[in-house]
Formats: structure tokens, C-alpha cells, sequence
């Protein structure tokens, strides 16, 4: 059944437009993934095409095969993401492309979802259908990968952020930190927000900064904005009370009854059964959390990446000089103590904004 | 006497090669500036190019005009600085450019020494000859950006270089640093030694990292190595004290005989009138220094910033996360409370080094 190199190759230009067309609802669509479909009729025009926009909404092979109508019949379906064969928000996908009358399905990689994982695959080709799988299989994971981790590790992927001055200082010695990074820097921030699903910090954060934490209505709704806090010492104003704007969370694991009466009254308030960053990503999971944005200090930041909670890390470098002793650094202590031990991250990309440094880098699921 | 931008322009690329040819020299010059000449004929063609290629040996304009010999009757000088009308180690150029008969001389900028400083100008201009100014000002000043600084500020041009990892770290919490920066960073670093004429540590430096702090050959003479220590606490072995590789020099405001005793026997010894960065670059400006790297730990390189010792800063980002608490940071305090006193720095270059980022910033010149 392997397909080779060759008949792979045929597809990579439809299937990089299905993945386009899926990423057209970044942000928009967790729990679920992003998928884009197309259809080609039997002489290889385009008759078709789709993406799922959002949780609940109409998949993207159904979207494609709904516009291509009985010109699907004998044709191709391109689609970034196994086809689900079971009951969920909508009918099973393997159904409507049965119905459709395609006679090949193309798929960039397999549905990580325990319910399908292949199980997709077996019933197109069971009924006869040819399926060529594994076409820009890296783009696609890459474009999801977000949902297989969610799906594989049961909490979302996690992106940390800081911005630094060329000193690695995140603030000066007094805990002023605005800003450090520029308009251009800060804007980008915002854009990251909208394609993440909820946006976290700790206590401290809240207390010094009284952040907004929104993306300035790029994204509606706003994500979720959550405080992770030890000790429920919260202020009785912050901008997050006010959940007009967007939805806020606060999450602790220790029971205070004597702050809880200060509780305000805007925000949703969870318990969690450990107060670790991990337990708290695997309750936003069940929140439908698929990618969260850390924007914490130093202590919960360090504590995140020991506990495997942070894949991703967008620094934004300003070309200023801080100072400062004690330093104020965006980690607190990893306990290295040889160089070979430290996490090499990876680099992923790097942006000019303005005179400020966007850099991205993955760091290494093995540590 | 004004000449228009047209006048300038038809110079342009005569004087871009000549800035080149000056170029050639890059770090092997001090005390003297690089210059680059270029003579041509009556005609316009090449005849004759020359750069300065050291202190003492010919100068860039007698060499070109002994190219030309009487192809230069009638033609153009062209020189990237300023023709010298005094007796150094050479006789005076203006006497060479009138005894040659070339009618015009193309200069990019003044000599800022002001034993010429548009003395040389002046005698060319009064024997008749056409003299153009200002040609490629900007990149003339920018080649010799360190010794106009080091003539009108009386010591060199500082340049102050670190390695840190993506958390903003010089070193692990017990100290160890080597290595964050990759090998295609270390070999810049070896370069960059190359065109200074000293390289500068403090005594922690020296006792924590026992540094060799040579080009490894790219330099002959290898730069002057520099310690700069208050409490002449220095250890018994060290890679400095061989000075069969490369001078050594050991600076101290602090006379204490206690460890005089075990001053080490290769490397020169200089008392400062003053213990500050300052003092000890005034010191290497007498000792014919134009451009000096600072390698030192963060308390010497805030020190030489706050004494404007530090012009341009040179920032080896490594991809690695090294955390710790107390934090090792390439600075220490520069007692700024508001974010509109920190030092902004201004962007130079930007270069990829395998996995690794040079970052090049102007210090401002007003703080």
C-alpha cells in the first residue's frame, strides 16, 4: 500500500493550498484542528474547497465536497488531516466522502484523536477507495501541532514570551518594566495572543503590572485570560475583573478562605487538585485549550518549562541597556550546573519590528 | 569654495575603492588612521594606488603619487583623509601632492588631528590646486571612527563584547561559561581581537576563566592583553604571564606590596594615577592604542559604560537556556529608575553564526 516519492510529489501543490486554506482559522477553531480540503473533478480542475472554521462548525472536506457536488464523482479529495469516522458536533467525514463518489482521498498526515488515528484511513480504502497519505506531512504537523500535542500529552502546547532588553533584563532593579519593547513589538504580541487560546500569568504579574492581557480586538472572543496564583492575594482592582472585555480565570490550588472573600466577582474561579503548571494546562485542556500564551515572570516561567509545560519561546530583544543588581531576568534557577546540561533550544525564526528582534526558538521535548 | 553635490559625486567610486584599499589595514594602523589614495591622469585613468600600512611606513598618498611618478603632472588626487602637513615619522604629503603636479585632490574628510585639521587644505588650496571635500563623508568618518575619537577624546575607541545565552546569561550560578557561544562566534571573537590593538579583562576575569585571549594567529603582533585589577589579587599561573605569545600588561590604581611580591615576571606593569576604566584608556592611548575590546565581567563593563569607555557592543546570542538565581548578567547596576533614562542603543549589524546571532549597537554618545 506504501505510496512512492513520485505519486506523493503529484499532490504537494493542491495540498499546500489545503494547508493555506486551513490556517485560515488559527486561533479559532481548538479544541479542534485546523484542516483544509480541496476537491479536483476527474480531469484534475478544481471543483472545491473548504476549512473548518471553528469548533462546532462545518468540517472541511464536507465544506469541499458540498461545493464540488456530483463533479466530486471520480475525482480527488485533498485534505490536510485524516477524515473523522465517528459522531462528533457533525456526522463522520468518512460518510460524506463515500457519498461524494471521489475515487482517491489524499492526506497530509494521520488524525492524532485516539477515535480515528488511522481508523479513517481503513474505512476509505476498505470501500475501495485510493489513498495516498504522508504529503507534506511536516508542514501539516508543524500547522497542528498545537492539537497532537494537546491530544498525545492531554495539555495544550505552550508558548513563552518575554521581552528583554540586550542586557537580559526584563525590568529595572524598581520592577518598571514599560516598556522595554517597542510599538512594533508590542503589537506583534497581540497578534500572538489572537492565535493563542488562552493567555497565562501569576500573581505577582497581576499585582505589579495590571495587565489587559487582550489582543486589542483582533481576536473575537478575546482568549481566555488566566491567573495562576499560590496565594490568592489578589487586588481588589485589576483590569481583568472586568470581564466585559474577556473572559477571566484564576486558577490556585490552596484553599484560602480569608482572601476568598476579596474574590472578585467577574472572574471564574477554578481549584485545582495540585497547584503545578501542569495541572493547570490540563484543566484548560478540558477548557478546550489547544495553545497557551505564558507571559509570567521569572519564578512560574522557570517552573513551566522544568514541568515540559513550554514548546515554544518568542523573545523580543529591545536594543537597551537595564542594568541592574539584583538583576531582574526573564528565568529563575533550572539547576545546571555543567554547560552540557543547559536546554539548546532551537531556532525557528527571526523578525525585525522596528529596531526590536522577534526571535523564536522550540525548546527540546527530551528535556 | 563650496563645491555642489554633483561636483562630489563624480568622485564617488574612485573614493569607495580608495576607502577600500584603506581597509586592508584594518587594525594594523594605530596610533595612524587607515587611508587609502588613488592617483589618476590628466585623463582620468588609474596611475597610481596606495594604503597606509602601518605606523611608520609610507603614507597612502606618497605611495600612490610614487606610483604615478609624472603621470600624476595635471591629474587628481584622490585620499580618503586629509593630506598631513607636518614632519611624524614621514616627511609632510602636502609637500609630496605639490611637488608631484597633480592640479586637484579629492578628500573625503579632515584630518581631526589638529596639527592638520584643515591645515593641509589650506596649503594645497593657497598653492592653486582645486581641492574637493566631503566626498563619502559619512563612510570615511565611519572607517576611522576610532581614531577621530581616539584624537578628539584622547583615548580609544571602546568596543565591549559578551556571549549570552537566550535567558540573558553570561555564565551558569557556579560561574562556568564555557561554552555558550558556538565555535563560528568564538572564531568571530578571534577577529575581532585582530582589528583592536588591546583587549582588556578585570582580575575576576582572570581568576575565573584563566583566558588566553589571543586571535590565534590572525593578528602579528597579536593585540596587548590587558588586566585591569584593584587589588593586584592575581594568581600565581595564569596564560597571560606567558608573553612569548602576546603582550601582557597589567594595570592597577592600587599599589599594595603585599602582592607585588607575586607579580609575575613577563608582563608589563602600569600604575594608574586613577583605578577607572577612564584613566587606564588615556593610559593606552599613550601607549598608541586606537581601538580597544572589552572581554571583562559585569561590574568592569558597567563601570566603562558609566565612564563612556564603551562606544560599541558586540552581543553573541546563543540559542540556550541557562537560568539561575542569583542571576550571572553580562551587566550590573547602572542605576536607572525610569525607562526613559536607559541607554538605547542603535542597531549596526546583524549576522547569523551557525545557530548563533552577532549583534553589533552603537552605545549613544550623549549618556
Amino acid at each position: 500500500m506504501s505510496k512512492s516519492i513520485d505519486q506523493k510529489a503529484r499532490w504537494i501543490e493542491w495540498m499546500d493550498r489545503a494547508l493555506q486554506l486551513a490556517s485560515l482559522a488559527e486561533g479559532e477553531t481548538s479544541p479542534n484542528p485546523l484542516v483544509g480540503a480541496i476537491v479536483l473533478d476527474k480531469a484534475g480542475v478544481l471543483v472545491g474547497e473548504g476549512f473548518h472554521s471553528g469548533f462546532g462548525k462545518a468540517h472541511a472536506e464536507s465544506q469541499a465536497l458540498v461545493q464540488a457536488g456530483i463533479k466530486a464523482r471520480g475525482g480527488t479529495l485533498v485534505v490536510t488531516l485524516e477524515p473523522c469516522c465517528h459522531f462528533g458536533k457533525t456526522p463522520p467525514c468518512t460518510d460524506a466522502v463515500l457519498q461524494s463518489g471521489v475515487q482517491r482521498v489524499v492526506i497530509a498526515i494521520e488524525d492524532p484523536d485516539p477515535r480515528v488515528s488511522g481508523k479513517g484511513i481503513s474505512i476509505l480504502r476498505n470501500a475501495g477507495l485510493e489513498v495516498v497519505t504522508g504529503v507534506l506531512e511536516e508542514q501539516a504537523t508543524f500547522q497542528n501541532r498545537d492539537f497532537i500535542f494537546r491530544v498525545k500529552n492531554g495539555r495544550p502546547w505552550g508558548i513563552l514570551k518575554w521581552a528583554m532588553s540586550l542586557d537580559g533584563r526584563i525590568a529595572l532593579p524598581n520592577g518598571v518594566s514599560q516598556w522595554i519593547s517597542n510599538t512594533e513589538a508590542r503589537e506583534s504580541v497581540y497578534h500572538l495572543r489572537s492565535k493563542c487560546d488562552a493567555v497565562i500569568i501569576g500573581g505577582g504579574t497581576l499585582r505589579n503590572d495590571n495587565p489587559l492581557l487582550t489582543t486589542r480586538g483582533l481576536a473575537n472572543p478575546e482568549p481566555l485570560r488566566v491567573v495562576f496564583t499560590q496565594k490568592l492575594d489578589l487586588p481588589a482592582d485589576s483590569q481583568l475583573w472586568d470581564t466585559t472585555v474577556a473572559r477571566t480565570l484564576v486558577a490556585s490550588g490552596i484553599n484560602n478562605n480569608k482572601s476568598m472573600k476579596r474574590f472578585p466577582a467577574g472572574p471564574e474561579f477554578v481549584q485545582l487538585e495540585r497547584s503545578t503548571p501542569k495541572n493547570l494546562l490540563e484543566v484548560l485542556a478540558q477548557k478546550n485549550c489547544n495553545r497557551v500564551l505564558w507571559e509570567c515572570g521569572p519564578l512560574l516561567a522557570s517552573q513551566a518549562i522544568q514541568e515540559g509545560c513550554v514548546q515554544e519561546l518568542l523573545v523580543i530583544l529591545s536594543p537597551k541597556l537595564l542594568g541592574g543588581e539584583p538583576a531582574r531576568t526573564p528565568l529563575a534557577e533550572l539547576g545546571f550546573t555543567r554547560m552540557d546540561e543547559v536546554l539548546l533550544a532551537k531556532r525557528i525564526s527571526f523578525e525585525n519590528l522596528g529596531d526590536n528582534w522577534a526571535i523564536k526558538v522550540r525548546i527540546p521535548m527530551d528535556k
